[in-house]
């Protein structure tokens, strides 16, 4: 199973796909890539817009997964900052659509619990975390990126107990 | 001159397209098209906004507006309605740098004063106006229709004062 989180900013928007290898006799996590997508702050909003949804719609054809997992609607946050959210997020899903891919949501709090065992971890430790369950040399840098890769970690460890439980309902 | 005005809204998406003819004797605004983008209800979040996307790009190519027209961000609104209204105002913005069109935006207050002479005018005196101004027979439905054709309307006004500027500062 291959999954490409996203986490979406007005600043930045980290990307990062994860491979579940069970293939090996260890069955094990992947890092196939991640990185951070930072338009240019001086361009327009629609041109920022439109680099965001170009370089999603690339690694969606380049790297091949199956889903697109990203983080639940944070409430807390004012209007302003939604807003911006919002628009940065609708062209994420948008991305998502256009290459057929079904999207999965979760709550900030179960993405840090599921990577760091405690829900209201530091950026560092959920950084600390997915470089070790990726078994990656050094953490992985913008902290944006960690956090795609995450929420992609989070996505595989739900779906694995999910098909855990259909396994055994039958 | 011609405008299409964007009306964003996360159930129904007002659009409409208007030109300034100048060509005749007396130079007056003619509707070209409006109408209202509803996406289906029980579809998914990035089916809808893949719907909204496709249906702005296909309308922008068929009528080839010079410019596209959005209402300002609002910032009275909670952050959930925030959120919601970002994500198609994303879509909506990215559909307009697709297809190479600058993007002008215009107060809520501004474009009810523009149109009805009063900032905080209700929907049918908007609607009512609107009506006026183009000499449609009837007023446009649905009321997101006639607000897209307002935001319109208050661009090619904008444009015309700014062009008379331009002409007297020579």
């Amino acid at each position: 199973m291959r999954v490409c989180g996203i986490d979406c900013g007005t600043e930045t928007t980290g990307y990062g796909v994860v491979e579940w290898d069970d293939s090996a006799r260890n069955p094990h996590l992947v890092s196939i890539c991640s990185g951070g997508i930072c338009p240019p702050k001086k361009s327009l909003l629609p041109e920022r817009l439109a680099l965001i949804y170009a370089e999603l719609c690339s690694l969606f054809e380049r790297y091949t997964p199956q889903v697109v997992a990203v983080e639940g609607v944070f409430y807390s946050v004012n209007a302003k900052s939604a807003i911006k959210l919002g628009h940065v997020r609708g062209v994420a899903l948008l991305a998502a659509a256009t290459a057929g891919l079904p999207v999965a949501e979760y709550a900030p709090l179960t993405i840090k619990s599921t990577v760091t065992g405690y829900g209201l971890a530091a950026k560092n430790q959920v950084q600390f975390m997915v470089a070790r369950l990726l078994a990656l040399p050094v953490a992985p840098e913008p902290a944006d990126a960690a956090d795609a890769l995450a929420i992609a970690i989070c996505h595989i460890h739900h779906a694995q107990t999910l098909s855990l439980q259909e396994a055994r309902a039958i």
